[in-house]
């Protein structure tokens, strides 16, 4: 399994992810779910990928040659391509999204039938945020039937893979309004959270900022899972939670004890 | 949707369940899920259920017939009966939810073939727990096939439903030695934790304790959204949340506040 989220800010983007990938319990192995591509000065663009590890390595593939032949071919016509523009051509994030929607849609045909005769699915789904200079900042998450959903201040963060052990925290305290750092704080909190309810979600843990129109990530972290921000981070809000249930209203037949 | 679950403690068992039931979005109803039976003076059980509502009442009725028939027939021979023994004649705990889970296979069994025609399912999956007198107290959680697991000190509660967002408060800080008390907070808070992150959760809570060797439940509570308990128990842990994430440990580049 996997869990990815990441948030919208007033001041900019923050993505995390965790690392651990399973075929079954016993092909356990750990892989980078985050890529970062800026394929040109104006443009910036983080993908997260949950699913099947196979759809979602067979569309980054195919997201990085789009961008070699893009530029290989530059200064003279742009090679032919089918459908939505890439990360080069597009002029809006919401291409970006339909562009790897496109892809995703794709490949899981191709392997469709064979997946089915194995009781497999090749469903994916992909988080996308970045900026096109002269646009805003957007987070968008990609079904793996190729639509997609976006971020809004309403809804600053998004989710993809196993996100239900860790969304009260984000649903609790998380807002349009949070520094990049303490989204930053809360992503880890909500990875660490899931990681303790669910060993199929696995450190290192990964984050990045993307401060708004900068057009760069200003921070990359990979987080190991005895890191002392990681250990410190479990320490604090495990004592948090025993503190709390401490001072939690008494029954009516309970001696108050404050 | 529904999210019921139970502790067993050294000091005996707390039982938590939400009421509200759903077909579809447009009929969204309200069911107590948690269900007391005394059907004898040497034995106490609590049932709840989650999933078909269809199944679950079906199973609920049968199990009172099974009872009352029993009682009908006391004095002269008992009534026949196939299967496991049923709530008065079970001399374990463990009949019990074999006997439950047989009723439930069997009216699943009866209506598989239109429910799968018309797309659903007719699964249900049962907690049940409870004493009989001169056997330990116990705790199981009966799945939708029939099989049934049973709750221990090291993992001493059990969660049928809507499990995954209120999961981690347990993971971190439930435990078998808990106070009946402490362990109903902490119930309630995973209630409420669920409910905040999913609609389809919803008040009234009910909550019940049964103190170890009594075959009595010694409390019965059910609390209403605006109850002072549950608000206060919402605002405590949001407060806590925020409080906690400004506690946490800064990044490298930021200056410490503390």
């Amino acid at each position: 399994m996997t869990y990815c989220l990441a948030f919208l800010l007033d001041a900019g983007l923050v993505f995390a992810s965790d690392s651990r990938t399973n075929a079954g319990v016993d092909y356990i192995s750990s892989y980078s779910k985050m890529h970062v591509f800026k394929p040109a000065p104006d443009r910036i663009f983080v993908i997260m990928a949950a699913g099947n590890l196979g759809t979602t390595q067979a569309v980054l593939n195919r997201i990085r040659r789009d961008i070699d032949e893009h530029q290989a071919a530059a200064g003279g016509p742009p090679p032919e391509q089918e459908g939505a523009p890439d990360l080069i051509q597009a002029r809006y994030l919401f291409e970006v999204a339909d562009y790897i929607g496109n892809l995703s849609v794709g490949v899981q045909r191709n392997y469709r039938h064979s997946l089915q005769e194995a009781g497999a699915t090749g469903e994916a789904s992909f988080i996308l945020g970045g900026q096109i200079a002269g646009q805003p900042h957007g987070l968008y998450l990609i079904y793996p039937q190729g639509n997609a959903i976006m971020a809004t201040q309403e809804t600053p963060f998004l989710q993809i893979g196993e996100s239900k052990y860790g969304k009260p925290p984000l649903d609790y305290i998380g807002h349009h309004g949070m520094t990049l750092e303490d989204a930053a704080r809360l992503c880890l909190v909500s990875q660490v959270v899931t990681r303790r309810s669910n060993l199929t979600v696995g450190p290192p843990f990964e984050v990045a900022m993307i401060p708004r129109d900068t057009l760069e990530m200003s921070r990359r972290m990979r987080l190991q899972k005895d890191s002392m921000l990681i250990t410190r981070t479990m320490e604090i809000w495990a004592r948090s939670m025993q503190d709390t249930l401490a001072r939690l209203p008494r029954f009516g037949w309970e001696e108050d004890p404050l």
